[in-house]
């Protein structure tokens, strides 16, 4: 399958992306700040589906995660890596980080949006394997059981009541909004695409509701989904 | 009293600075963000030694709080609006934000840094009335208990498990030293002030031992104690 982002662009890229029983409905929030960060250069990547128990496919390529770009010969391992790699391969494309400052202070915006990650984690983690082929299911339970100590469902029971500290810890972002459209300024940036990436990620994966309406990290959340012609909002999901 | 930070510059800056007994040891997080971001632009700026109850000297220039920085006939109010004030109008010195993608950046480090400084509170909070003309440290003392709701004393009781907790919440720093040695890249710039000016706020009102001598953001800190000349570090505290 071919996702076609954006414009025409460098015709060899291939992108590894994370699936689970819908290889079109890619949900890794690492490869979705890749998928944006593409369209925000405008270059097309061929996505080639990929699923946890894969790992054979990209040690090849030095990796045992994805995203994985490849671009002609070469394999590009790591979001942040991936990101960088972008911005200075195409250069007099759309800037990712707007400057040398900028890609700077996004590296400690990527550690805070992993951050983000780990708070949605207890949140949808349960959801998960009811996406993933059998034996994706039965890797990601017993990997992610042995790392928490407990059940997926049990880290997940508390969930209606643990959102509200995972709002809480959006408070910088919220903040920020209510001078800026975006963390990027007016227009989005790899900023924006990090922590994007998180709550895409639970979108394609879980019904729970992250935010309230009348939060604004929802309406920023939207323009995201909006983004690149709506490319996040018609990514299909595993749910309802 | 008038602090030389750097080079010489333009001649008419003052800068309103909260001090407490000591007109030589201002000790404003906020304050210190901007004393570094004028070092920083190689900017001479005549400090204007404030206290908490001196609402009377800063209201002309519309505002309860400082810094205020007087540039000519000019007031400008509030940190962040005084570093982008000195980012602008001195635009051929060394940046701030390193490009428009720092400055939209370090708005939500600004944010972020609020809330560093939110999380130092109840660490050092009761050691800052001792620092404080009698006046000044009822004026504190009333309205900070009334925000807590508690006595100073008692919020500050549990600070050697407090602590750790705080430590914890610095890890978007830590982790984004392991790759650089500043916010800002290889050089400080403001991402690393807007910081810093909470640790040099501790550093000046309180003998408590915010960071482990192992931490990486210790080392930081001290790199950050040596620029401009040690700087921060020559400034006097008023303790040990």
């Amino acid at each position: 399958m071919t996702a076609r982002f954006a414009h025409t662009g460098a015709m060899t890229l291939k992108l590894y992306e994370l699936v689970g029983t819908d290889t079109a409905a890619p949900f890794s929030p690492f490869c979705w700040r890749i998928r944006m960060a593409l369209a925000h250069k405008g270059l097309v990547a061929e996505t080639i589906p990929w699923c946890f128990t894969d790992k054979a496919a990209i040690a090849p390529h030095g990796s045992e995660k994805v995203p994985v770009l490849l671009d002609g010969e070469r394999a590009v391992v790591d979001s942040w890596t991936i990101a960088n790699y972008l911005e200075d391969t195409y250069p007099d494309r759309p800037s990712l980080f707007g400057g040398e400052g900028g890609r700077a202070m996004a590296r400690m915006l990527n550690w805070w949006g992993d951050g983000v990650i780990g708070g949605m984690f207890p949140l949808i983690i349960a959801d998960i394997p009811l996406n993933l082929k059998p034996e994706d299911a039965a890797y990601f339970r017993k990997t992610r059981e042995a790392r928490f100590g407990r059940k997926l469902e049990e880290i997940m029971a508390t969930r209606d009541s643990a959102v509200e500290g995972f709002r809480k810890s959006l408070d910088p972002l919220r903040l920020t909004l209510k001078t800026q459209a975006f963390l990027g300024g007016a227009t989005p940036n790899y900023a924006d695409y990090i922590v994007f990436g998180a709550f895409q990620w639970a979108r394609v994966v879980s019904p729970f509701k992250l935010l309230s309406k009348e939060d604004p990290v929802y309406a920023w959340r939207e323009r995201l989904l909006d983004a690149f012609d709506g490319m996040a909002r018609k990514s299909r999901s595993y749910h309802g």
